[in-house]
């Protein structure tokens, strides 16, 4: 074990469910009291994302509860736990988000065949993983971290069975290629936050923004993507969201990091991405795991998103760009993207524009790499 | 016609809709819109009233289009135009509510045989009549008042094709009997509004009365019923709740003509009143209509409702009652209530206590004269 370093696997227990865009009447009645109301409910975690595809919830045992059965809204099998590094054991290192962690935890994790799905907030990086891979989550982890669990508000140091299998671990160096297609839409994200006392405050924003976006929010600008996210886990609310959200809001009602700090948003996945393959959120942290650019990482259900400083975003994209040309053998079809659209380079410095066929119900024509 | 007062036949086509309890979810995305979101929505009249039996709604046309079809969800087949008198007619009248409308507008339409449909707020009152029945009621109408219709923003009288039949009117002080049940909870109400600016204040509030009375709210005590009522008709707000459903908002969010000034509720129907009998709210207001007791009155899909103020309601329910024995026929059912039960004697002066089934879903022990 090194440095004393901890990880947390938390108490709650979740879901991960895909409601269908025209379904999204079918589930306002319990989104709105798990995302407005949490406070008189039970449920502790409870993320919404809004992509071009789908409603993407994350949620624990209480919340999973209110969420109505329907064809249109489709439930993940497995249930997943939550794993955390705690907070300070990376206090002096000014990047954040998933890069802090791609050594310790996403790589390793992508090593041992674990499948994880990653979900960045304005406070923290929750990692989860199927409860059915948790053992040789801890096995592989321990190499890392001293390992506690939380239960019922007290953390136990948790029994490592098996040491960690230093021969499956790779050199955390090496280049992994990148075998899904990804593609960066124009908008500007913010991450934000705010004072839970204060929800009141942005609940109509809110409402209009979560479940009304199709209908009510002015239609997305070409090169745009729908994506919206909002969760609150033990009373801690995260939203990110981008220019247009963020301008329903009132003003001073949220807080950030940085006030003006704009993100891009790179889509990792043309097509659904599963859940049992590993080592997506590994190869596009890993490139990154020696800069200094932050990354904060969401997978939803259908797809992944990592959000980047704009400032960065070309430099980015370049790395990645390069670990898709790596890749030796593409097993899915072989008419995948590799080409930039000029469109979607953030400072247009590439020329090539080969267009490839869009691919998401709601996207505008953003291409993909 | 006398004195020039001013009838209005308002622009607004209207839908009756009764949701059962159990299909609130149902709904729960379009009346979110219609309440909190009608800025962005077309429609102009909207009214949702949760009783103990169903939650009853009126809205315009626009607004019905984003109500789901549903087997819960009924509609009254009719639709039906809004009659309005205009503000200032009364204007020397301290007396507010339907009392002041009642000999011009109430027992003439119903001497007519037009049902109407009463839906007081906090700035007017509405009444509501089948599109069908509208010829009918301009020509008792222009008895008392000149009628304009809105349309497009003008207003232009309306022509009378036949007078009023003067033989079909009775004296309006000729005592009615009433001939249903009524019931008087012992829940303390208030009538309110709010500045449509400051409405994202009390989203939240307004979100758990509305669609989580039942899983939020604290339990009924015994004697209460559950009603909430909450209106935006042309961009004017009014709502009528109880002391818990106004302690769930926030400190100085609405305003009453009245600081502290309550209200008590009486029910009338002991089963559904139906949209075809006449004359129900006159047998109410008839023997208000001399008194100086301001009326409230609130029709909703199953049973109607009048307010009055609680320093007059032992007089009110002393009034009503004598008049329910004065009934010489009673066509429906024999055992009907005919005593009080102490329980709801605003200041117990009675002492019979005969108690009768209860005939609503959720009230809690209410019991009816």
């Amino acid at each position: 074990m090194q440095s004393g370093m901890e990880l947390h696997i938390l108490e709650h227990k979740v879901y991960l469910i895909s409601v269908e865009k025209e379904a999204i009447p079918i589930v306002t009645h319990s989104l709105v009291k798990l995302a407005l109301l949490y406070k008189h409910t039970n449920c502790r975690f409870f993320s919404y994302t809004e992509t071009c595809d789908d409603f993407s919830v994350i949620v624990d045992e209480d919340g999973f509860q209110e969420i109505p059965k329907h064809e249109k809204v489709k439930v993940q099998p497995d249930r997943w736990r939550v794993l955390n590094v705690a907070v300070g054991a990376y206090a002096t290192n000014k990047v954040s988000g998933l890069t802090k962690i791609a050594k310790s935890v996403i790589l390793p994790l992508a090593d041992y065949h674990v499948s994880v799905f990653c979900m960045s907030t304005y406070q923290t990086d929750f990692i989860l993983v199927k409860e059915n891979d948790m053992e040789k989550a801890i096995e592989c982890l321990s190499a890392n971290f001293k390992v506690f669990q939380e239960k019922d508000g007290e953390t136990m140091p948790v029994p490592i069975n098996h040491p960690v299998d230093e021969d499956k671990l790779q050199d955390p160096g090496t280049p992994r290629p990148i075998v899904h297609p990804f593609c960066v839409p124009l908008n500007r994200f913010s991450i934000r936050s705010l004072n839970p006392e204060t929800l009141p405050n942005v609940a109509c924003a809110l409402l209009e923004i979560m479940f009304y976006a199709e209908s009510l929010i002015s239609p997305l600008q070409d090169g745009h993507d729908r994506f919206f996210s909002y969760s609150v886990v033990d009373g801690e609310i995260s939203l990110v969201m981008d220019a247009d959200a963020l301008a329903k809001f009132p003003t001073n009602s949220l807080f950030g990091s940085t006030a003006g700090e704009c993100w891009r948003m790179i889509r990792i996945g043309g097509a659904p991405l599963g859940f049992d393959e590993c080592g997506i959120a590994a190869q596009i942290s890993q490139p990154l795991a020696d800069t200094d650019i932050s990354t904060y990482y969401i997978s939803t259900f259908l797809t992944d998103h990592t959000l980047v400083p704009e400032e960065d975003a070309d430099h980015v994209i370049q790395i990645l760009k390069s670990r898709q040309q790596l890749q030796p053998i593409r097993e899915e079809n072989d008419d995948g993207p590799q080409h930039i659209n000029t469109m979607n380079s953030v400072n247009s410095t590439d020329d090539s524009d080969e267009k490839l066929p869009v691919r998401h119900q709601n996207d505008k024509d953003v291409a993909y790499y």
